[in-house]
């Protein structure tokens, strides 16, 4: 990346936040829902922090009298820094009402002008890395700020919405679900030549992989009502122990964010609630929720390399945050005569699949992120290909989404698979 | 009271709520630190609601055209509601930023106007009634506003301040702790006259009071700092046994807002983070705390009846809201020489007693609040006096405060007696 | 009481709960269903381990080579003292396997005989102490062993029985609910005389007391039975606000141990499941449900004083243990003529008070038992009058038992009261 | 296998069982300290009641007036059986008295009896599939028993031992770690041929594999407490995050039944409290634990297809229950000279792999088993080899056991791995 398209990239990362932002009311950035959300102060601070400690007040970058000597405000750093840096939290997020939101917008443009000031110069080639990292972390608080006010405002008796979504749903009856085969034989995943990729991505290696076939498209609503319906919550042997176990705690009968009305049901979105489509795929579903749907339908989930493997010769293209519909669309009509491959693969919602969240053969954690994606391989499932709240430049084929199994506030959903 | 009076006392008590929440950022008014305590915000509409629902909205009041008959805002119910009133609350306060804070004073004024257009005519005695209770509500909700911002700024890194308090601090050593001696006898207890007063200080009725003595000044920090230094938090025998295992699971080992700073301790106020005052009276322990510091000092904490009988004869004044100091103060220098009864019985902090909170002999739950004083009489004990943060015309001698005995988070500490 | 007293009574008691024991398998000694209770083994041990240690062990009381200087089993002390004793118990008593059930008995042989050998000789009057409130303690241990036997029992599919019921089951229809009147004034409560009596007894002292209502008997299922009837679990006004948390965490719909069967109920009792007799007492409520069912019937709970100032007049005398029913009975027949004052007071179930357990005036905790008949004053309630479980000697119309409102697992029912 | 082989095998394995409780108390047999444990009774039961349930009242297996047509203790159902096989269990397993030991060994003889009879005569194939399958799962539980056993007899202040362990503890210094090399490539695993293996050992399928390297022997005592005394357990790097948090919850300082003792540690075993014997190979580490050491020592945990290739060639053969010692012994001294792979692959500890407990490509559910193996397959990791706990006949190199990360009760241990 040259040094202007690294200023541009950073102009745009940044900006784009803050227009995410900008329907916010003040009340808005300060409340989060569950421990595993963040206020959207939280999000807005937490990255421009990331810019101050891992580069401006990086040693070396800008000398003994930059402004990494004298950080922008030391009492942020327990506020907006995490363990995985050394910084103990001892207060709750969720009930921070200071700093104000004016306050963390004030930081975040000091930060900005000391970041511009610095990439206007000549910029060591490590430091152009870090910058990167930033960039793509903050494109990852972007997906997780969107998701935690949808959970934040399903919660509120008012229903509130974040905005009208922009342009039309498009597609109506989906194509009909067909099964794409792939020969079997040794492929090779992981990230690829020298573009920007995370630790857990590397190193490429090679898998043997059996013949298998992968769902033509995403399982959409009216499928996944039928499993419903069919008594799918309510069948043991469909369930892993944990799933059903998980699905008893936390009372589910529907995905997340579904509400019954009548003999129906309403989906809530970010523009608020809406009658719920039955071709549009469905959303916000557990791992635990995809595995017994699968396995209701005599298949099951992809395993990762399955899906990197059909996914590798594709565009990464889809539908994305920039989209701006923030929900799942309807497979393309071009799916229903000619595609020959699986459509969908990338946008609209994160697909679970089979493979617990492990390093690759050779894994060596780097990089400043290095040690929280490896500290977390335990107890997390693999999902791929981002979602319909994912900035279209953060995805790649080997980009590896991680959450835990019963995760259900993210956009994520369905695509099944058998063997070949 | 005159309708003149009501009015007056309505304009008085509504403008006293909003002048407490100016200092207010619009972030503070959203988030709370603890089920126990509620958002700026809630406490802003819950006292609204109560005039829209019990006074406004009641059958008969307004007539079938009137604001009663639709709702100012019937969505609010839920969000500002209470489950005493039938309402059923599925959300978690801590977690709305929707209503907004604009949103809410414009509810709260909209209240005021259909209020005042009411009190400008003749208004029947029973909806005279429900006006003062709502204003005695109101009052009970100004302190606790209070109580849980100092407790939300409490947990906050940044230690905000909620305002600079007025005047200046009095006094210095404070007068030696004495005994001052009541004779026993019967003595009438309870609400006397046809003042307000809240069903559960009802019927006034007569005690047999065995001689006592009653520690003539509250307790002060300096001394309760003796009973840490000697041991008080590690010897098991001063403490019940549910104080005993409360402090355990709290990690208790001083006062709530105490933080230890070098050999000595800082003190966390609405003014921000301040040195200890030896000479202040102690604030923020638990009842188990209380008691447990009187058993050390070989004493007991008091009777609700004893005090009663100690106070009655006293005018109701003291450091309270009004004075804006926010904080307890040493006790007054009259107290050195002359003072013969108690000082400090009004005012400064909530004295906790060694009552159960438990109803008189022939208590009959009358009026709104009925339902809901009486419902809590069980694992609660009494406080008597009012603290710096009761609006001064709330208390009375024979006003029975309540809490759990492990609270910490209200204004409240300790006087000691010992058998006469 | 002479020494050969004593001794007839050390007999006596150490025997009764070895009589107890005698129909219980090895198994059933082993485990509790619940924190609350204690495995049978552990109270064999533990009352045992108080005759060594306060009596036997004591300082003085055997001299330099006698039993106290060399204790019995050493590592007992961890397995049967209590933490009031300064003894710090780490491991689940419900899950120990050793000692064996005939190492227990060993031990008790062994803490008997050297007991024995003291009693023979002169003892000194403190000595004579510890031993008297060692057997009233051994016998309220026997009423836990039977009530935390019969929870044991409940929660085990096959239902066991601990034996048959002696006797046969007394009494048809009750006699009408009446109320009995008494006059108001000072009266005097508290142990009176030299007689054995707990320091919460004591002192005696005056309380003056409004006139009241007693009911004539005790409230039976079949009363029971048209409050829940009449949605008594349902009516949210009825109940405490603790309460109703209690019932809603509990899942309460009906008194511990009735078992729903058809459109009726069974009771689990200590001969096995039983058909519900409506005549009888209701038992196996909490404090919360004795109290809504008390103001379903538009009355209250006698306070303690009023209990024990209408009791102070009986005889001791009613259905205790050594009847052998271990269920309560219907009210005599002699109660449906002639019987003026109210029936039922001792024995057959403990009767909830609205009274919190709280020191008398001038208390003074004193004896091995001061430490922890005073630490237990927060967060219960006092019931009077014994039960079907209690040893008759046990008992007098001072004793104040002590129960957290919540438990039900006791012989605990209702008598209600109301204001004269 | 023959049918006098099944017979055999029948009559072995069943007295092995019972040989393993012989030492045991009755109350030894009736409490569990754990909720993941059971009480060694269920043992007994549980796998007799398979028995009952998948053979004897198998449809068509006894016929018409067969065992199977009327059950041999109706009520065992609730009380032995599992939520796999449609038994709602609504009781603490850890709290029931009965059925007595006495009467589980009587359930116990007349299932063998049954069983004896239907194995005297002509037994259809798939009857003897789940004959089969019966003895392994009675040999898991031969397993657990003794974990569970050791585990609560570890709580029991009296530190009680099972039994001796016979034969005298080999081995002095270990032989120094090395690293054995494998060669990369295609690897078949997985259950090779017609003997019994559970179906998630199937199908046998390819592997590609990288070139590694394997521990020449397990880490012994002395090597973990080099890791524990340079700070491991208070390294937060060290650690994955679950892996951190499991140990702040657990207070986790050493692994499990370790108990320091001056300045050392002594070893809880079934022989009782022990010396810490620096040369024996660590137990009762979770895969945590072992994930940190690894890690500590600049290595990894082996993936199960690594261990299963290295394993594949070695003859079965290693410390198991057999041998009588219950705990696992120093690497043989042959280890120190001339043996060229690793040593300590089967028995001694079951070695914890980097793999989380997946399908294989192509598994399919069969057999009784199949559904609770498949149910099991999320958040838990892969365990082989086999431990001093384990009956020879039970493990293979394709044997698959299975654990949560946390698990330590059981006989756990550690081999670590570097790439080739």
């Amino acid at each position: 990346m040259t040094e202007a398209a690294l200023r541009d990239a950073f102009q745009r990362v940044r900006r784009q936040t803050a227009e995410l932002a900008a329907p916010l009311a003040i009340e808005d950035y300060v409340v989060r829902s569950m421990p595993d959300a963040q206020p959207a102060k939280w999000h807005l601070g937490h990255t421009s922090w990331y810019f101050e400690t891992f580069v401006l007040a990086a040693p070396g970058v800008l000398g003994r009298e930059g402004v990494g000597a004298s950080p922008i405000e030391p009492e942020y750093r327990e506020i907006f820094g995490v363990p995985d840096a050394g910084v103990e939290v001892r207060h709750d997020r969720g009930a921070l009402s200071r700093p104000t939101v004016a306050e963390v917008f004030d930081y975040r443009r000091r930060v900005d002008d000391a970041m511009s000031a610095l990439l206007e110069g000549e910029v060591p080639e490590d430091v152009r890395e870090r910058v990167v990292i930033g960039l793509h972390h903050e494109q990852q608080h972007q997906e997780r700020l969107l998701a935690d006010l949808k959970h934040l405002f399903s919660r509120n008796p008012l229903h509130p919405a974040y905005r009208e979504t922009s342009g039309r749903p498009r597609g109506g009856a989906p194509p009909p679900l067909r099964f794409v085969s792939f020969a079997g034989g040794t492929r090779s995943v992981g990230a690829a030549g020298t573009g920007f990729a995370y630790d857990n991505e590397r190193p490429r290696h090679e898998r043997l992989i059996a013949p298998f076939q992968l769902g033509s498209r995403l399982i959409t609503n009216g499928e996944y009502r039928e499993f419903m319906e069919e008594g799918g919550y309510r069948e043991r042997s469909l369930w892993l122990a944990d799933g059903w176990a998980a699905r008893a705690a936390g009372g589910w009968e529907a995905p997340l964010h579904w509400i019954r009305q009548g003999d129906g049901f309403a989906e809530f979105t970010l523009a608020g609630l809406m009658p719920l489509r039955p071709a549009a795929p469905v959303v916000h579903v557990s791992h635990f929720e995809a595995d017994a749907f699968a396995r209701w339908r005599e298949a099951r989930l992809p395993a990762e390399f399955e899906w990197e493997s059909a996914a590798a010769d594709q565009r990464v293209s889809g539908r994305f945050l920039e989209d701006g519909h923030l929900q799942p669309e309807p497979a393309p009509a071009a799916a229903h005569h000619g595609a020959s491959g699986p459509v969908q693969l990338f946008g609209d919602v994160w697909e679970w699949t089979a493979s617990a969240y492990l390093p690759y053969p050779g894994f060596r954690p780097s990089g400043l992120f290095g040690q929280s994606t490896g500290r977390s391989m335990s107890g997390r499932m693999v999902l791929r290909g981002g979602s319909c709240l994912t900035p279209a430049s953060y995805v790649r084929a080997s980009y590896r989404h991680v959450l835990r199994p019963d995760a259900r506030w993210q956009a994520t959903g369905i695509r099944i698979a058998r063997d070949g």
